[in-house]
């Protein structure tokens, strides 16, 4: 745990900068929290930026912000405390940046909620996807949620409509803890139609956020979020996402991190499936239809690999090569002699015969007075392959 | 064009061995159709195999085949000939075989139809996929095949339910010539709901198969006839298939000759997707999702290259950082003072305010006695970003 003059300087950090300003994060690694916070207070900082934290300097109160936390049951998370996770390191580097700069590790992180973060998290996937879902893409999010939650995996996601809300439930659906990280203060309701899920979550999982109590999301804040969603799960997984979704900005966040990037493909005719279709051409995330694919994707080489899938094993897929060729030529309605099967096939006839024996024990063929065809079970199956 | 007697002792061949017998077609690739009839005639071949050839020898006319081929329009078309297709050749080698040693170059196709089988194949897709198919992949499929027909590929596909009708019927609506590969003879309207479908096809472009006239279809012919549709065409669309699906095993015949193959996704919930899901998740097939995109996975590299997919661009996407800011900070409904929004943004009110005329006059935001909001377009937006 570190010291309480510590975790309000921390405090008041989160409140002087928006969240992801690289500027700032890079030089509280630097200089730590308390330096910082003394160089803008006395303007020590050769940084245009800086004007900029000052604005909001004057007006904040860190003890004010710790304590409206308290209040409804938050925190605020720091590096070196013991439930602070350790991948959040993941979002160290210049290269784990927005295309306009953003990124770094944030200087604490609100959470409200009983559980501790660092073991929400240990073993955990980020699902993702449109606001403006389709039934379908809700089912699949939800079922694969529901999948991975039995699993012992904790469903991390934005609190958002749509798959969000689809994961946050599925997740609660098998009675798991599950994580939505916010874009505005975790004593937020936000959206509004969300305060009850938001509510249970916090109950029975956390909420996250880089922003102090009371702050309003905005659209640069939920950039700046997905990068939290990203870096807190061992994977994303993107549901449904349209071409400019900002799923898609999550799962670049992983990738950016080396983090696997999974996606649930669609119908090439829904739009909330093409942003998606496109990763995949991109060859920028894998492919998973279920939730046994996707934890074998987040999990280590070798280590819980998916059943692979196979079509019904038929009686006559175990043939051997003459049975099976005479059993294509087995009429499938109008009976015919062991002579013309023979032919049709292609076989001498006394190996016809006893081929013919064989398929009437395994239940393949029929016989009747006037010769030999195929049995009703058979029949639906004729021809078998398509093309 | 070869001479006669040739003709005719391919037209035996034929008849004499099933399609895709890699013993019989080597043999004629080493010593001629005319000397290997001969051998088998009279029993010089030491293989177990010749006795069946002799079986159906016996029975076999090839001038009667020529004729009632003739007698619908159809015609044998062998190596020699103008209009046997070049690319053929991609079934020479040992290593292009299926799993029990069939495979092999043809010793001719019957050819039904006026058009020139190597024009047709010149350009052309190979579209497949389940005869079950659902109303997706019928759809999906006709529109792929109407788009690539518009753009002067043939459509190459396997005249059965679903898929395969969809693909031709998509390329016919684009009065374009299609190519079905049969596993029966091309005087046979086989399956029987698709007698007019197949006369059309042969009417407008061509019907292809291995079989001589009068041949039925069979489970076996069916996987053999697929090295056909796959060798035709440059390049192997897989629409809808179910994890044990033809399709799939069309899909391997084009990828033992190192030819594309394409599939096009779909809901994770269809078991006549499971297939197709399966081979992305192997690597083996490119994602397309449009007619564009399949012109460009079977085009020279750098050759149809097809647009990428972007979403909408906004107005607001074209902002520079400050205004960019300002503009999250705007309220959707109440308006604020530019102080306010200040503070939120973290800007100073002098350039906050700069930044709001600006806003303005691009009509993102709306100014009220009460102070600034977002404009009515600009609200539905809000928040962007999901997670």
């Amino acid at each position: 745990m570190i010291g309480d003059s510590e975790r309000a300087a921390r405090a008041t950090l989160t409140r002087i900068a928006e969240p992801g300003d690289a500027e700032l994060l890079e030089l509280v690694q630097r200089d730590g929290p308390e330096q910082v916070l003394d160089d803008v207070r006395h303007d020590h900082i050769a940084t245009s930026r800086s004007a900029r934290w000052r604005v909001r300097l004057d007006r904040s109160d860190p003890q004010t912000d710790l304590d409206s936390a308290a209040s409804v049951g938050a925190r605020l998370v720091c590096p070196g405390d013991d439930e602070w996770p350790e991948q959040l390191g993941g979002l160290e580097g210049s290269d784990v940046r927005s295309h306009d700069g953003r990124g770094g590790v944030p200087v604490g992180l609100w959470v409200r909620g009983r559980r501790r973060l660092d073991e929400l998290c240990h073993t955990s996937v980020a699902i993702v996807g449109s606001r403006s879902a389709t039934p379908y893409g809700t089912t699949v999010g939800g079922d694969l949620a529901y999948g991975l939650a039995l699993e012992g995996v904790t469903v991390i996601s934005g609190g958002a409509y749509g798959i969000d809300a689809a994961a946050h439930r599925g997740a609660l659906a098998a009675e798991s803890a599950t994580v939505g990280v916010l874009a505005c203060g975790v004593d937020i309701g936000y959206p509004r139609g969300h305060v009850a899920l938001l509510s249970r979550i916090a109950d029975e999982g956390l909420l996250v956020s880089e922003l102090p109590p009371g702050c309003a999301p905005s659209r640069l804040r939920f950039l700046t979020r997905n990068r939290i969603i990203a870096v807190l799960s061992q994977g994303t997984l993107v549901v449904e996402a349209a071409l400019r979704s900002g799923a898609l900005n999550t799962a670049g966040w992983a990738e950016k991190m080396m983090r696997p990037v999974l996606a649930v493909p669609g119908p090439v005719t829904s739009p909330t499936s093409a942003g998606v279709h496109q990763l995949f051409r991109e060859n920028r995330a894998e492919l998973v239809t279920d939730a046994a694919e996707a934890l074998a994707a987040v999990s280590p080489i070798g280590i819980n690999l998916p059943p692979v899938k196979r079509g019904e094993s038929r009686e006559r897929d175990r043939l051997s090569e003459v049975p099976s060729q005479v059993l294509e030529a087995v009429p499938a309605v109008r009976p015919a002699a062991p002579e013309h099967i023979a032919a049709l096939a292609g076989i001498p006839v006394d190996e016809v015969t006893r081929a013919l024996d064989l398929l009437l024990l395994r239940g393949l063929v029929e016989h009747r007075e006037s010769g030999w065809r195929l049995a009703r079970s058979e029949r639906c199956e004729e021809p078998a392959g398509g093309s």
